[in-house]
């Protein structure tokens, strides 16, 4: 165990988070469970915190960054598909009737998904994921993905590693769709990621072993599937979890209710300039439930437009 | 980065192995691949080792442990389930006739696994394994299972690590069923433990919430399957690998196709007296395939017997 990690708590390197109680909560906790003979002291390996990706890591507005990727995907695509004219809920896509591709419901939304994610080895997905990461840029801000991920949770994150924890992703976005970027962004490595998946097949092409993508659902990492997905990847019960929507419901439940000290973090978006503002009537990222129960479970709320003087790096 | 860490190959202690061909060939690779400024070498975060378990980091006769557990319980939950006295495969079992047990098929043996793993919490399951560990026997040593791991894979894990690589078991044995005992045996944490799996759901006893085990089985990381729990968990391909079965072929061969310097290890079973000596006819552990294209796949095989001067910890 480096030294460091069993020492008191490093100092708060949280510049772009305001003096006010969200932060305060965050460095007592830490300051709490990294305090040696303390009541609250958690052994390093023990150190886990979980963070929700689309809305807690990084924007979610106008849409899930994946969803984004899936209609350039299509486009992309559409040439080598000429029978998509034709067919729903491709068609509505390519005309950029986003509610005709809405009206196709669940069923239409994993068609897409499978056209675009599966039928490819996991290599030639990586590729196609890191060339798109390398290209596109986001609706409304016009700069690539990777900027448009919250400056104050990236600075929580690196505080927490500079305290002994590991970080991990816990996320309803796919898991191969994530992976490529995250080290880059976050700092988390692949192994940190834990998120949905379809199906892969071993496979042979000619002698070379391959890892064929199937079009079938493997795992859903998202509501009750959290909890699930921590358990199955982690073996532990985390004492972190942030997150920002009732996605994150069942995983702020299972975390906090663990015995001794724990903290529960939901990133509120308040702030209708810098970013967006929404909460329980929002389709994407529909916050209500947690938001209600949130004073009696004793969940942090961060007020976006209060607590953050930053939002994204590029801001002045 | 730890210095040492990136530093040339910590020197090997290796004391249970004989100098020979397969300590020879161990040595060299981690040299090599620790070697900054090297041709093979290989950065600290891409240092990933996997191994079996059954047969090549603990002895898999006269039965997998496993096996031998679930043999325990069900006597133990007789009581509790009259109507055993009845069932098969429960019948056969609770009489001792294995050949009885053996004739309910695939079907029976996940009746029996079903019957010993699920209907319960995660928490639960937890207790029960850690009890049978510390009270449980192996039935030819007579001593608890955590005594009947191989000395020279336990020192191999060890030099690993002291090279900056990070083990993973990555085994067609119960995922939650190794979890409680892979630290303390091998010094492998939780989240570093990839097996075969039965479906967890979260649900709330009162206001708790718990994860369930349910009788589905979600995932059998076995054969084909191993690459796929590789990838899933890990997200990038090992550059070690170490097995003693054909059900370690598909990952064998996926690990030691990628590119730069790869290690493929399978340990041979070769000795009678203090072990157990079986390859291509054996039910349990069959190595057939694996062994038959290991000289062409540059697969180093163990000779347990000429390259071990120590099986287990407790022999003289």
């Amino acid at each position: 165990m480096p030294a460091a990690f069993a020492a008191d708590a490093q100092s708060a390197d949280l510049p772009s988070w305001n003096d006010g109680d969200a932060k305060s909560a965050i460095v007592d906790f830490v300051t709490r469970v990294t305090t040696e003979g303390g009541r609250d002291y958690v052994a390093v390996p023990d150190r886990i915190a979980v963070f929700d990706n689309d809305g807690t890591l990084w924007t979610e507005q106008p849409n899930y960054f994946q969803a984004l990727f899936i209609n350039d995907r299509v486009k992309a695509l559409a040439p080598e598909h000429p029978e998509w004219k034709d067919k729903e809920p491709f068609a509505s896509l390519l005309k950029g009737d986003m509610a005709g591709v809405a009206a196709s419901g669940e069923k239409g939304i994993v068609e897409l998904g499978m056209a675009t994610h599966a039928g490819m080895t996991t290599e030639a997905f990586n590729k196609i994921v890191t060339d798109w990461f390398a290209t596109a840029r986001h609706p409304r801000f016009d700069r690539p993905y990777n900027e448009i991920t919250f400056l104050p949770m990236r600075e929580l994150l690196d505080y927490l590693r500079a305290n002994g924890f590991r970080t991990y992703i816990v996320s309803g976005g796919g898991i191969e769709f994530m992976r490529p970027m995250t080290e880059e962004m976050y700092g988390i490595p692949p192994e940190q990621v834990i998120g949905s998946s379809i199906t892969t097949r071993y496979q042979l092409e000619g002698d070379t072993p391959v890892l064929m993508r199937e079009p079938t659902v493997d795992f859903i990492d998202d509501g009750p599937g959290k909890p699930v997905g921590i358990n199955k990847f982690i073996g532990r019960r985390p004492i972190f979890v942030a997150g920002n929507s009732d996605g994150d419901y069942e995983m702020l439940r299972w975390v906090t209710s663990g015995p001794g000290a724990r903290f529960g973090l939901i990133v509120h978006h308040t702030d209708g300039e810098r970013e967006w503002a929404y909460d329980r009537q929002s389709h994407i990222g529909k916050l209500d439930k947690a938001l209600t129960e949130a004073p009696e479970r004793g969940w942090q709320l961060v007020d976006m437009k209060a607590d953050w003087n930053r939002i994204y790096a590029f801001e002045k």
